[in-house]
């Protein structure tokens, strides 16, 4: 079936049901970024493989909501489908309950699946709904009854991360998620966020690819823990540590029931945007809500030492896995037939050479010449260029170690390039150095610091339109809050994180020309301590990452001595760490990429 | 008396009305920032003579709040008072209604001046009694009942701002306002701050030293615009002109009466944070308050062509007197006896010598050595400092001309002065450079920029305890909302504002050392269009100061190229632009002055 047929078949559901406006959203039931094949139903009605974006289908128009990362992307794959691209952001641009009330009629009917809607994304479009007196369906999911040979929601294992990994124990986690539920006064707390489950209870899964977590749901009151998961999940050695720690086991789909049970008075602690608008509507009449950031949100994202020594180990087996792929793709460009899927496949390959190596992190970009302006490319099978001795390739790709995810883009270049490369190459390394280099006082949030990396590119007047840097998990989602680099100011109801030491954070500024070329380069930072003083409490960053930046693209002369001297430190870092794990070649090779300039 | 006597006879008051708690905000009836003398209640009691504090006066202590840029002078100025400075924004220093709660036993009594205390202050000082089941006592102003010979309140003379000044009639001020009124709903706009009183009707006054404002309140309706202000302010000429644009007058103390008649269901737009806590109390119940910025607020911020061209004239006379003034003390330090008194009288005797010139826009900050390390220092007749022929000599001060107002900050370097002092000095041209010259996308607030002006400083581990820079009125409040440059994210309430082309703002970095040395350099920047393209709308500044960097504490080893190239195209303009206004010997030196590095 065509994108097209999807469409009309999901309209002849929406006349049956008599629903005007059907919203469908990119989630799985824990609001996760990334989804496993059986949720992709935004894609599949779409055709749009992006993992941001909202589809919302009238009678007479559909229409994809997505963001500047995928404005590119988006617009190729929709092409033919007739359906209209919406650039949120831009000026103009209606918010998606805008334009679902516009598309609603007075008493008309909106419907999505409540179970794959975050509570705050769906009470908006409740609300839509309640301004033009219309009646609603959301316990539906009319794409799943049209859907042939949908894939099935997996059923992979989970492991336990030893505490060698972890660094904390459950029983430790669990009692500060306690102390942050009696702070707000909360009897309950209701989690469905994957990654926050999997780090409080020290577990791992498969279910998303790129991502290990299980689907699961977890209610913790002040002496009960209960992990809502499917019993094929769970192995004998899990059902053990669970009753050790206390935590009850039960069914995936009771969470739903369970919190039916609510008595009125009782104060549930949970996150509108991280929970499913049908557990929201579980909740019997007289439960109050506190809608906050889970605890474990904040608590994730600060890195402990053992996870911070672990990390270090898992950046200098990525080091290896991808410097050899620079040496490999620098110097055999154009003597073999290597193409963008080929060259990614090699660089997993050096990937599993590294102990405790589980997969890949994301999907790779490996982007040539003018894919490489397309900010999330992934290459297809139509797509994949071949790879010659000129222009420049993007790599974007980490792994998943026992030791941590990892997140690293270099762009390397594959012959002479021309001066104004060279310009815009130099221009993105100094962002990046300059981001990575800062002293700042304790109380800066990324957003006071974002311009330190765009400042560079604004003064030649250009501009990336994506954050510069996420938050990374450990052996969790490579994309992670609540920090990041961002220069526009969040909404009012938004709490930016402040840059606590041990958090991680990339650092990947680029410039993107359409039909050219892209070029980014990205680390990943771990925030750490400077002096304290009268002033107060200073911070720096630490680059985890341990790859060169390709000199072939530096022109010395348009950095400043203090930008060169900290790309020298940081090459000579890259040396240092990397060259005992290397061969005679790839140490020449290396120690001419790490020169001094 | 003495500070203690006074506070002595306060506390009989407090003990025969009963009141256990008594709060003394620096403001006057319009939350003014600088006050008349008739107002200084505040200063009074204490003997603190800065800007910003509030005294809170119980039976057994009184505590002195007041913030980062007062904390040495407060310091100095409360030495054997006995009250208790508390340091606000510093950890572990409670919030004034904070300490008001604590301090109140339960059933107790609070009061306060609600006159001249704020309606969000007061909405949170009444808050924390209701907490301690405490009576409330705020229509006595207590220290005006002990205050022997208080001044009287002023009675100056309002002028018009002619439209060649203004570069917008009132009418359309009003049309514009208005609109901002319907957009919200409201049927009145009550306006209690002076400085938008007097650019909407383009009227000014002298009732404030340093603020050409009159003490006078405004309510807009639809159809009706009413003004109160005394009878004795009005000439024959301003009552003609308010009786052609359609002003009623009335007397400035009616308004509290006439907000007593509004009816209930009227909707009434206020900043709670601009009025005081009796216009809000007037309002009788049933009417809907909607507690916003006040709409010309912004407008007023955003300079017209007009008020651009002017500023520049302005600029013109004020980078004269500055820079002779700079001359004059660099080469007659030492060989006259010149006090930091008479420095700052020379430098006004400068500016007197140019047309249009109404005043000082602020007492004068003339700080040799040690204390330039005061950020707010004001020299007394015990701590005017001779100057001499070494050291450096900190000087902020501005102007009122009828084309504008000014605010510069200068360090003078008076003598050899080591490496450290001119390392120091470097790192403020530098941070002050970087910000004057960004480029940077429309949609950037103060918040996004800060961090250029204070990296230089904070790679050092230094900072300073200050905003990066204020919004500055046109012949109107030197500080001026809502723009600014700061770091640290404002509370989730707070609206930061984006800034827009015709904003003025200051860039003032520093370094103060206690007891050594201070330095500042502030330039006003205006923010201007750079190019639009693919990325959005870039902007950028234009410095209006017009004054040397003193080349004698640059080391250009320290700057990059770029910098120096920013600093010599600076200097460049300044020796273009006021040469031709200098006679031969002044010349010579702004040539050596503004030189090449």
């Amino acid at each position: 079936m065509t994108v097209q047929e999807r469409i009309g078949r999901l309209r002849q559901k929406m006349q049956e049901t008599g629903v005007m406006v059907y919203v469908i959203p990119s989630s799985d039931c824990h609001e996760s970024e990334y989804v496993c094949a059986h949720y992709r139903a935004r894609e599949y009605m779409s055709g749009f493989t992006g993992s941001a974006g909202t589809l919302v289908v009238t009678y007479e128009e559909a229409g994809l909501f997505t963001d500047g990362r995928y404005f590119i992307q988006a617009g190729q794959q929709l092409a033919g489908t007739q359906i209209r691209l919406f650039r949120t952001g831009e000026p103009g641009v209606p918010k998606i309950e805008a334009y679902v009330r516009e598309m609603l009629t007075e008493g008309g009917m909106l419907g999505f699946d409540g179970s794959v809607m975050s509570a705050s994304a769906g009470e908006k479009l409740l609300q839509a709904a309640e301004e033009k007196n219309a009646d609603t369906l959301v316990t539906r999911d009319l794409v799943g009854e049209i859907w042939q040979n949908r894939p099935p929601i997996p059923d992979t294992e989970v492991f336990l991360l030893e505490e060698c990994y972890a660094g904390e124990r459950t029983e430790d986690k669990l009692a500060r998620v306690r102390t942050a539920m009696e702070t707000v006064g909360a009897d309950v707390h209701v989690l469905a966020s994957l990654c926050d489950i999997a780090w409080l209870l020290n577990l791992r899964g498969n279910d998303i690819p790129g991502v290990p977590v299980v689907l699961s749901f977890l209610q913790i009151t002040r002496d009960q823990c209960i992990w809502y998961v499917r019993s094929q999940a769970v192995t004998g050695e899990i059902r053990r540590k669970m009753s050790e720690l206390g935590v009850t086991i039960r069914d995936y789909g009771q969470i739903y029931p369970d919190l039916e049970t609510l008595c009125a008075g009782q104060k549930v602690l949970l996150d509108k945007k991280n929970v499913n608008i049908r557990l929201l509507t579980s909740l019997p009449a007289g439960v109050q809500v506190t809608d906050r950031p889970n605890p474990s949100e904040l608590m994730k994202s600060v890195k402990n030492e053992t996870e911070l020594q672990n990390l270090r180990i898992a950046h200098i087996k990525e080091g290896l896995a991808f410097t050899r792929f620079m040496h490999w793709i620098k110097t055999h460009a154009g003597k073999e037939v290597i193409t963008e899927r080929t060259a990614a496949a090699y660089l997993d390959a050096e990937r599993k050479k590294q102990e405790h190596y589980l997969g890949q992190s994301f999907t790779p970009i490996c982007a040539y010449r003018e894919h490489g302006a397309m900010v999330h490319y992934s290459a297809t099978e139509e797509s994949d260029a071949r790879i010659r001795p000129e222009s420049m390739l993007l790599v974007d790709a980490g792994g998943h170690y026992l030791e941590g995810t990892t997140d690293t883009t270099r762009t390397m270049i594959l012959g002479e390039i021309s001066r104004e490369e060279k310009q815009m190459f130099t221009a993105v390394c100094r962002g990046n150095l300059r981001l990575a280099f800062a002293k700042f006082l304790q109380g800066c949030t990324g957003y006071s610091l974002d311009v330190l990396c765009r400042e560079p590119l604004w003064q030649m007047g250009l501009d990336y339109k994506h954050g510069t840097g996420h938050g990374v998990g450990y052996l969790l989602n490579v994309h992670e809050g609540p920090n990041g680099f961002r220069w526009r100011l969040p909404a009012l109801t938004e709490h930016p994180a402040v840059l606590v030491p041990g958090m991680v954070t990339t650092d990947e500024p680029g410039i993107y020309l359409e039909g050219r070329y892209g070029i980014r380069t990205e680390n990943e930072l771990v925030c750490k301590k400077d002096v304290e003083n009268e002033y107060g409490q200073f911070l720096k960053f630490e680059i985890l990452t341990l790859t060169p930046i390709d000199l072939d693209g530096i022109l010395p002369e348009e950095m400043t001595m203090e930008e060169r001297g900290w790309l020298n430190s940081y090459h000579q870092r890259v040396r240092e760490t990397l060259s005992p794990y290397m061969e005679e070649t790839e140490r020449l090779w290396l120690q001419e990429y790490t020169r001094e300039i």
